[in-house]
C-alpha cells in the first residue's frame, strides 16, 4: 500500500465551504504518481503511457480543507491491458472517500491497448499483496 | 432529456493531445445544471443544497478537443433523499463517456439530509419518463 | 485582431456568484491559439516552443456566468525572441477585463530563447497592423 | 512577511514537464490567506469581501514539481478601499516568479467598494512594516 499526503488547498473548497467534489480525482490521480512511475520512469508527459478507462468515486462524509489529508493506494485485479487503482482518503482517522479507477497500458501512437509487461505486472503484484499482509 | 452542448477548450487537453479525464466531471456538473435549478433556483451559491455521494465515469474513447461536444443528461432511480442522475457524453454521433451520479437533498447548517419535497419530485420524474418516450 | 468567444460554464463561477479571478488567464490563453498555430502547427503538445515571461490582468468590472463573453486578441510590441499579445475581455458591450501577456519563442530541449523567425514576424505584425486598421 | 509551503502537484505541470503558468496566481491565492482572513475571519465564503483589481505575473525561470516551493507575501501600497499584495515564489533559493495583486474592501451585497478599517489598515501596515525590518 502507497501512502501520499495532501496539503488540501483553500481554493480547493467552494461555496459550502468543504472541498469541491471535483477535487478528488486529481488527489487521486496525484497518489498515483509511483504506479504511473512503473510504466513511465521519469513520468515525462512526452512519453506518457496509460489511459484512465474507469473511475468511480465514493463521497462518504464532508471532505475538509484544514484537517490532515492521506491518500492510500493499493492494487486491485491486474488483467492483460489493464488493472485496478483502489484509494481511500482519510481525514483525521476518518474515511471521508473511496475510489476505484481502471487503468490501461496504452501505446498512443499506434492508438492500441498494449499487455502489462512482466516486470510491471510483477511490481504492481507485490502492492497488491502489500495491501493484505 | 436534457441537452447541454459543451466547446471543448485547448487547456482541458493534456499532454498526450486529448481532453484530461479529470475534466469530463466538470463537463457533467455544468450539464446538471438545469437539474440543480430545480433544487435552488438562480443556483445562488449561499443556498447551495445538493450534495455529490457518488459519481462513476466510463471513458469509452478519446475525447478531443475539436469535436462537436453534447451531454445528455437523464434521471435514474429516485430514492427519499437521493437521486441518480445519468449522463452521456457524444462527440459527433461517438459515445465517448457515461457517468452515473447519485446527489443527495442536503442541509448544509444541520449537516443532514433532507427528503425532496414532492414538486421536485414531479419535476424529476418527467426528466425521468421523457427519457423513454 | 483575433475574437474567440468563450462559453462560461458554472463551476467557474466562485462563492460570490461571479467567475473567479482565476479562470481569466485560462480563457486568454484559449483565446491565443491561433498565434500559438503560427509557432506550433497543429499544437501538438509534444512540439510546444513557447512560455509565458509576464502576465499583467485587470479586472475591470464584475464577470458574469450567463452573458456573451468575447476574448479580443491583438498584437503589441514584437521584440528578438519575444512579443507582447494585448487582450480585451467583453460582455455585452462591456469591457471587463484586459491583459498583457509577453510570450518567449523557447527552446524546451536546448532549455534556451529563440529568435521568432522572419515568416512568424510578419503574420504576427499583420495582427498588430490589423489592429490600428 | 508571510511564508507558506506549497507541495506542487504532478498535474499542475503541463505538456512541457514544468508547472503551468496558469497555477501560479492559484498558489499565490492560497498564500495570501492570512490577508483574506483579516477581513474575513474564518474566511466562511459566504461572507467574502475582497475583490481582486489587478494582477501582475512575473515568470523568471522554469518552476519545476519536485522542488520545494514557498511563497513569499508581503503588502505594498495601502489606499482607502484597496492594498497590494507582493509575492514571491522561491524553489530552493531561486526566485522563479513574482506577483503584485491589488485587492479592493468590497461589499458584494451593495455592489460597492468600501473603506478598509482601521484594525484593518493597521494589521496591514504591521506586515508592510515587518517586510523591511
Amino acid at each position: 500500500m502507497l501512502s501520499y499526503q495532501i496539503v488540501p488547498r483553500r481554493d480547493e473548497t467552494n461555496a459550502t465551504g468543504h472541498i469541491d467534489h471535483k477535487v478528488i480525482p486529481a488527489w487521486f490521480e496525484n497518489a498515483r504518481s509511483p504506479i504511473y512511475e512503473l510504466f513511465n520512469p521519469g513520468l515525462s508527459p512526452r512519453t506518457w503511457n496509460t489511459v484512465i478507462r474507469k473511475m468511480d468515486i465514493e463521497y462518504l462524509g464532508q471532505i475538509f480543507q484544514k484537517k490532515k489529508t492521506v491518500v492510500e493506494t493499493s492494487i486491485g485485479n491486474i488483467r492483460n491491458t489493464s488493472f485496478e487503482v483502489i484509494q481511500q482518503l482519510w481525514q483525521e482517522n476518518k474515511l471521508t472517500a473511496t475510489g476505484t479507477t481502471v487503468i490501461v497500458h496504452f501505446d498512443y501512437e499506434a492508438n492500441n491497448k498494449i499487455r502489462i509487461p512482466e516486470p510491471i505486472r510483477e511490481k504492481l503484484l507485490q502492492l497488491k499483496n502489500n495491501k493484505t499482509v
